[in-house]
């Protein structure tokens, strides 16, 4: 317990900006799956539903929820987490709600430090579940190692889904709530999205039906993920994701730090030159940076 | 015509980055109106007669065509424009596609510089016309005086508008294609989101239908626009909306300088490090900006 109150500990400071908080944690041998999907697909339910699968296996699980949209969201989401309860005890599974208060870089930057944390915590699992409504979205799932898009019959998810990109950062669908009359078409209308693919050399996603609520298909949902971080390390993915990770992350802290030194005061004087014509915005930005 | 041939080379200068572009032009008088909305909604047509009837009350057109999802789009766009071709012959109007190849601070930033250039070559009216469809659109819209929202019956547009923000960027409604007969209800629709709104002391905005390939309501929606300009005038509004505008440009400028500043090669080396673990993110960061 002492470990866990130490990890909460960095997170909190990861969220504040505190910009020590990563120093002397070592890498350790977790694999990171995001859990992504418009709202009322049944998110919870089937993250759950996974964790109780892998700590059958024996796994250490650490959960992250991101709610990109609300940056302030807290341990607000947590509350509504009724499945995930059963884990509440359980000294292998760790929860935590995470938020982006004003942080350097956003959530582009605070997700990859806090899977960075639970890393070398020993977690042997990280799930990251973030609520799947546009970019933001997206660019949380791009943390992950194998990415897991839940959709659910009925809700258009499966056009939604291709409109905001999500579509090409799956490595696996899951239609939940397949106990539904109309999941069999949302399963067709992925599969023919996808036959349009061409999947030579590449890891094609496969679709998986679930109930999240009594946990069927769950099983095949972790024996796929397995398959797919096979793949990813034989197949020499795994270090070309992370690398563009690793890019991505420095380079979304770089430019915050960058933008925290634009002065707001002379930002705000120039701008009133701009808006009166007394001065062209080249100029301006040239001289707000330096040029 | 000399005029329109350095304003078109002025254009050019602005689209690849040229810092001096600007340089050397005096701020006009031109009230800038941003014209949006989904593919399929009379964009263009209802842009050509909205130029034939500012014309016909004398005022010099300029029309920017922006296509936030094709960096390279050029030409390709004007070409579909045939409404707009009436207006060929015509000196009193200029029409102009843009692109942002690779531009410093993107669209956000190669917009506002086309509307300068346009201002300063003595345009009564510059028309920003934009393909609706998420976050860059909105942004592009934002830098326009009075933003026109163009919606037609049966494209599930007013539900889409609001997701995407560009309700609330609207200062004018246009329900394309009035001869539709669920043309009637996309109005009850917005009428009905716009109640829901608070509108004391703020611009309430009108929805008004158009059937743009006879012109019948273009009139009104020229009224609805004068009457718009003459509350930003009065209210203070305009002042407020290009200071914000000033300031937006200015920062996206600002970060393109020096986000252009970080070295490629070096941040490839740090990715590495970070990737493997030997190093920490915020570290790298550090180490890029000499922080």
């Amino acid at each position: 317990m002492d470990s866990v109150r130490t990890l909460a500990r960095i997170l909190s400071r990861i969220e504040d900006g505190d910009r020590d908080a990563l120093k002397d944690l070592k890498p350790g041998t977790a694999r990171v799956i995001g859990l992504t999907g418009a709202p009322g697909v049944g998110k919870s339910t089937v993250t759950g539903a996974l964790t109780s699968q892998l700590r059958k296996a024996g796994q250490r699980v650490g959960v992250l929820a991101i709610d990109p949209s609300s940056p302030f969201s807290g341990g607000a989401l947590l509350g509504d987490r009724v499945r995930m309860q059963q884990h509440a005890t359980d000294d292998g599974v760790f929860i935590r709600s995470m938020a982006s208060r004003g942080h350097l870089g956003g959530l582009a930057a605070v997700t990859p430090q806090a899977v960075r944390a639970l890393d070398a915590h020993g977690f042997d699992v990280i799930l990251i579940e973030t609520v799947g409504v546009g970019q933001a979205e997206v660019e949380v799932a791009a943390q992950a190692d194998s990415v897991l898009v839940l959709t659910a019959p009925g809700l258009g998810d499966a056009i939604q889904a291709a409109k905001a990109g999500i579509l090409e950062t799956a490595d696996l669908f899951v239609v939940n709530k397949a106990d539904k009359p109309e999941a069999q078409q949302t399963v067709r209308d992925l599969r023919n999205m996808l036959a349009l693919g061409r999947w030579d050399g590449r890891w094609k996603p496969p679709v998986i039906t679930t109930v999240g609520t009594d946990s069927t298909g769950i099983e095949e949902v972790a024996g796929k993920l397995s398959d797919h971080w096979n793949w990813l390390n034989e197949s020499g993915e795994l270090s070309r994701r992370r690398l563009n990770r690793a890019r991505s992350e420095i380079l979304a802290m770089a430019k915050g730090i960058l933008e925290n030194r634009i002065p707001g005061e002379r930002l705000d004087e120039l701008a009133r030159s701009v808006a009166d014509g007394s001065l062209d915005p080249f100029t301006a930005a040239g001289e707000l940076t330096g040029a």
